[in-house]
């Protein structure tokens, strides 16, 4: 069994989320897994001295109308949500409770956290929302709630992002293959061609 | 006759290269003409804090790792400069010059100076090199010398520069198709759709 795409995001990037729509049935066209890494982008950012895209003059401007452009290009449902960007630490922690607990409900979870905040509008850093998702993927509301701080699941995230900054992860989405590693959205083409022929 | 493209770049800009070798013949699918718009990058990175991409953390060796899978990618020649990245003030200016005097020769004058500094490891910031690729192009090399410190031509480039950061443009290539912007040699597969339908 070949090795699973690591598909190293955070949740409130609004590419990421464009990629978490095609990343699955690209990888099944060429017999892989996918192995998601939602990861805090901040640390990884501090070490470039980036900056949230629509924080910054002019870019951010072009990213509000790229954002919807490239989702038509590609079918995928976006609206830019009223408030952006959110912190989304209670997501990606309950992520890897989830792993833990119920693994199979791990990326359904996953999904609906995007789907919540790039198509629903919803204010993923309000535990109460994060909540409703857990039990929506099938978990005791208030176990996953208590979850969130626990330090063991605290400790997943804190490692999982140290060991993607330590591996050169700066952005989101950030993608290796076989340990090849791809930035950005734009990328799935190459990553495509990558898994077709064994690299290029 | 529909508008031509509008193809604003920083000579010294990689992804700018890699996108001159495509932005042609997709024009040309669709009928369409290519504008070439050299500018200088650095006024509009004042206004987004950027940086040139290999002087960033993380983002400097990814792109090194980046540009040559991207070409190869696409089938383009492609070396890494030793020397980068390097002031291309003077190319720009004579291409300004060129276009004047000699328009059909500025756009070769343009692939050569991206030849000379991404395939053939050259050091265009040297006024020697930019005369010898003038001479290349059918123009005088004394001549075209001097016109580098012209004031009209000097003049040329700022108006064009200061023209795109007004237009909101904060990197390289930048393109407008019908005013709609495209930033990033990652869009020309958007650009052909939106060529293809008028929008989507």
């Amino acid at each position: 069994m070949p090795a699973p795409l690591e598909f190293f995001f955070d949740f409130s990037s609004p590419y990421a989320y464009l990629a978490s729509h095609r990343i699955g049935l690209l990888a099944r066209r060429h017999g892989r897994e996918v192995r998601w890494r939602p990861m805090m982008l901040g640390p990884a950012m501090a070490a470039t001295g980036g900056k949230p895209l629509v924080h910054v003059p002019l870019k951010g401007d072009y990213a509000r109308r790229d954002l919807p452009r490239t989702a038509r290009f590609h079918g995928i449902p976006f609206e830019m949500p009223s408030l952006f960007p959110q912190v989304t630490l209670a997501a990606a922690r309950l992520f890897y409770w989830l792993e833990e607990q119920a693994p199979e409900r791990a990326v359904p979870f996953a999904q609906s956290v995007f789907k919540a905040l790039f198509v629903d509008d919803q204010n993923v850093a309000d535990r109460a929302v994060v909540g409703r998702l857990a039990a929506a993927a099938g978990v005791d509301e208030a176990t996953a709630l208590a979850a969130i701080d626990q330090s063991d699941v605290k400790e997943k995230l804190k490692v999982v992002t140290a060991d993607a900054v330590e591996r050169g992860v700066f952005g989101s989405p950030f993608i290796f293959v076989d340990g090849e590693p791809f930035w950005g959205a734009d990328r799935l083409d190459q990553i495509d061609r990558w898994l077709a022929s064994g690299g290029f």
